[in-house]
């Protein structure tokens, strides 16, 4: 991370901007305004990514942005722009997402930092061992003239490819509900257990799955996801007394969400009690989608027609930095295509055409705004 | 192991028999006949257990055979009777099961002796460590006399006690095919990827899980056990790319088992194939089903009804060491019921009764046999 954060400086440094790495381990370079008193435009995103990744989830974003000031060839706009290199985004390390975009809104608190790695090193000790003060986590926050947040990221789904389109305006962030099933019944002998005597855990599971599978296929821009099923004792000549599932449900309408999730759980206690087995449910995440700010989302649009492109809208069934400064701050979103829809895999890739896309959307969106009085007047608030 | 087989000749020492260890670990035990060149009757089971087991499953046929020689009362017959604890009938540490019976009947090859456990040490190395001799195994196989063999065993499954009966002839011991399963599909993102756009191998997995259940259902006398499920990358975020699955089929009729196995692997082929998925299927164990020698069950049946008890006949969907012992001489078994059908668990159990009627049982299929001219001089091979 620490090479990261050197090489981005280093093309930075033509740029005269103004470099530091906060608390929270977040990159942030800020290019000056052409006055004092302006507000300040972020863009950014992740630094970090997942293991056996690729090369573009998070990254391209910042180097996105980085190539859009480079792009501006020394011109000043009537607000600074701040680029935001996330730190902790995925939540690989300490099992929480969004670390470094919590510390913007304020949200890094106790609690997470005392949360430990698998090998029980906390955020803290983290933040510490790194070189930074955990302590000043206070000067992380978004600054008083921070008035807008713009990421780009790779769509890591297949839909804009399947489209045609190189790029999107994100208007939702779907909301998660994520929960764990275990189903319970009693492990047995795989040959001396007729059918009609076992309560067989594996063969519940996969009634449920089947389940979960048809209501989101039933459920217009439901995505319903079994990712994990462990069984136990799970030997071959063994039935099952236990499996354990997992399960994602996503919509960016919450009502859909919560009453797909609800029908996929009743679906599970109906299934469990036909056969004579329990089921535990534990809900984990339920998080409601996040719109992204409309002027911001509108004006996205126009810079996608301005520079020749579909001004297609979608909805981002992933979750996003700018998810949280969402909270804070008007945010918005452009995805660029991801060819076969892979992430988080070392084929994940995207086209250069699509990315020479991005930098001229960018562009754009940083011409509207220096001349939008809505945008100058509505996000200071110095 | 030791410590079992001290008790046992510390329990046999009164009836004055021939106490040995084989070379394949097993505990041999001579009562000697009435007569010199007589037949010999073996009556055994196996010493070995799985882990967190209970305390009948194997041993407690050792021990009946035990208790029945005690219960002669120094009487002798006219023929010999041997006592037979196995070693390794589970296959726990090495893999591969019947390891002492295979001893008996010639089977403990190079290969199987040359077999490695998970600490890398072989099965040759562990019988030496045991103080044995491995290159000794030809004096571990069926002495000429031999001419039948008796097992006791618990039902380890839940068909007595439903049908409120204490002990029952296994007809035939239940043929199995075993294999595995993968199928691979692709993982993405569970978030971005819309659900006609996915290659779930978990979804796969469970619709072939439930027309495995559907298809044992509707096959009268077979059981059908998919007892592991295995995904990969087994993220709750993420679509499964993998599912690797075990297949355990059984019947006593070996053209309906393989019947189905066929059935079960063309289901697992057409659903990957709806699905745009590929799935990999290797046949692991593929074992015939095991007759009961036809004389001795028909003698066992003849001794439950002069006992008082109905003389049930059933089909062992278990191996057991008889199965083995059947390829060189005429065998038979005996159930006993089992509690709940729980075996493989600390709460496996038997009732009092229920084993003194199986010593009252091999008591009097004993007198049977010795005033049977057919068993004298049809199994007498001196």
């Amino acid at each position: 991370m620490r090479d990261v954060h050197r090489e981005i400086a280093h093309w930075l440094e033509p740029l005269a901007a103004i470099i530091g790495v906060d608390a929270a381990g977040n990159f942030r370079a800020t290019y000056a305004a052409n006055k004092t008193s302006a507000a300040r435009l972020l863009i950014g995103s992740h630094l970090d990514t997942v293991p056996n990744a690729g090369c573009f989830d998070g990254i391209l974003g910042v180097v996105l942005a980085v190539s859009i000031l480079q792009a501006l060839a020394g011109r000043r706009l009537p607000y600074a722009i701040e680029i935001v290199g996330f730190s902790e985004e995925e939540g690989i390390r300490f099992g929480v997402p969004f670390l470094g975009s919590r510390a913007l809104v304020d949200r890094l608190d106790d609690d997470l930092l005392n949360r430990q790695d698998g090998c029980g090193i906390s955020v803290r000790k983290a933040i510490q061992d790194f070189g930074l003060d955990p302590n000043r986590m206070s000067d992380a926050v978004l600054p008083a003239d921070a008035c807008a947040y713009l990421e780009f990221h790779i769509e890591q789904g297949p839909m804009l490819e399947s489209l045609g389109l190189p790029l999107a305006v994100v208007e939702t962030i779907a909301g998660q509900t994520r929960s764990e099933l275990v189903f319970l019944g009693r492990a047995n002998h795989a040959g001396t257990t007729p059918m009609h005597l076992r309560f067989d855990a594996v063969a519940a599971a996969a009634e449920w799955i089947t389940a979960v599978e048809r209501i989101a296929q039933q459920t217009s821009g439901l995505v319903a996801t079994v990712g994990s099923v462990e069984t136990k004792p799970g030997a071959t000549n063994v039935i099952a007394g236990e499996a354990r599932v997992s399960l994602d449900v996503r919509h960016h309408d919450n009502r859909v969400r919560v009453r797909a999730a609800e029908r996929i759980s009743l679906e599970a206690a109906q299934i469990a009690d036909r056969r004579g087995l329990k089921v535990i449910q534990t809900q984990g995440l339920n998080q409601a989608s996040v719109a992204m700010d409309a002027f911001l989302s509108q004006q996205l649009e126009e810079s996608l027609s301005k520079i020749g492109c579909q001004p297609h809208r979608m909805v981002s069934g992933a979750g996003h930095d700018a998810m949280i400064l969402a909270e804070k701050i008007p945010s918005a979103m452009i995805f660029l295509r991801t060819p076969g829809g892979i992430s988080h895999d070392p084929a994940e890739s995207v086209a250069a055409e699509d990315v020479a896309k991005a930098i001229e959307c960018g562009l754009q969106f940083l011409d509207q705004m220096a001349s939008s009085p809505n945008f100058l007047s509505r996000t200071c608030r110095a």
